[in-house]
């Protein structure tokens, strides 16, 4: 699954196992994901949560379902500037059009962010990158 | 103000004037934001309204106080492929320890996420990237 | 449209025309509405919202579709003691299985809450009440 | 702690010890806790998990502290329309002036209500129900 914004953010994925509805990933801190504060900016903190999400309730599709993020809400419990930050996720509620997942960021033991979100499921994939009539129906239209 | 973070997803502020509580972002698509469905990743949407919403409230500190985020909710409306991607805000409330903000995202005329959050007000500038003792409080526990 | 919970809260509904996607209620505030602090209890301004942005996407829909709320996120912006609490409520996007609906409620001049929803649109009705097939996915399972 | 409106609603609190954070509620099905779906309005259900977040909190304030709620997101899992609905909640992170709670709603073994919200925690206590001067500032502004 290539994820171009995953890799400009910098984070690794790890899939659980088809069906399983699970998946992690960490990112290391480094100077560029850094706010004017000096701490890791929540967008990449929202990044790495939702990709997770995503990629956690992927595992629980058939073939050829898809799904999309509909709305996430995170929380921003303390900030970060240095070491690992791992994320988990855990899907909350798994029906046929519509699932719920959580996800908990930490940095060793500490949490450090908490995430809520929906996401829809879709019988068919969307149209190709660029495509005009699919695009329109792909988040929340369709 | 340095933003590492803002560099490196792609996107410029456009701050309002002292006191105006005003700010929008403009950030042109382009391959490296995409996720694995060929559209623009919800991180790159939410990373853009939460620097947003940051710097609209920023414009309304006094010398000295700052702030943070405490929870952003985004809903992605429409999926992005292409284009020039803008986002405004607004402050719904400013207290004196806590604000609301809201967020519009769209390209052209097409509104493509919005985003309703939390921001805490502190009457003094965190302590410096990697230090201990002000890192601990300076999200929620301060 | 029979709806007991409404009149024990106590607001009452003006539903807009048949396509609309509008509606707006109003409640007076009397002591039984009231939390431990001496004012309105969240979960009636929560309620009023949620009920307004339901009866808002109501009048778009189809014959025979419903709907229910899939998720509500509300901020409280001021404390309410007394007066005449009213809320509106507009269609953010409406797609054809989901939408996102913001609500604003005021005291006079002075915004106290605001809500942004999703709501998700089934093409048929659910089951009577009690019943055991069709309740189990009419919220988010169908 | 005398709360009217959760005497409306018709919810029980059972306290957890002086310190702990945690708090439970029970709140048995009738027919005036219907929506026009016959099932239980997502109103009742917010109001007591509002409550019940406040009140966990609320065992871990200082003599003189007060707390009121910042916003809440709240996602309905599962339709309800009879038994007996249990909330119980979890501080997630506890700051000196900011705290995240969850709670999760259930009927016998199945989850159907999954909140996750923001409280403020105040030096002083508000003035009197319909008071002027504190009003302003109780929520959000102080």
């Amino acid at each position: 699954m290539n994820n171009p914004y995953a890799d400009l953010v910098g984070f690794t994925l790890r899939l659980g196992r088809r069906g399983s509805g699970s998946c992690s990933a960490a990112l290391e801190v480094r100077p560029e994901l850094l706010n004017p504060n000096g701490v890791v900016h929540g967008g990449a903190l929202f990044s790495m949560a939702d990709t997770v999400m995503g990629a956690a309730l992927h595992t629980t599709l058939e073939p050829g379902e898809f799904c999309a993020t509909v709305e996430i809400k995170m929380h921003f419990l303390q900030p970060v500037s240095k070491g690992r930050i791992r994320c988990s996720t855990r899907v909350v509620q798994r029906g046929r059009r519509l699932a719920v997942l959580e996800s908990h960021l930490s940095v060793g033991r500490k949490q450090v962010a908490q995430a809520l979100g929906t996401f829809a499921i879709f019988a068919s994939r969307p149209a190709a990158p660029g495509g005009t009539a699919g695009a329109k129906s792909r988040r929340l239209s369709k």
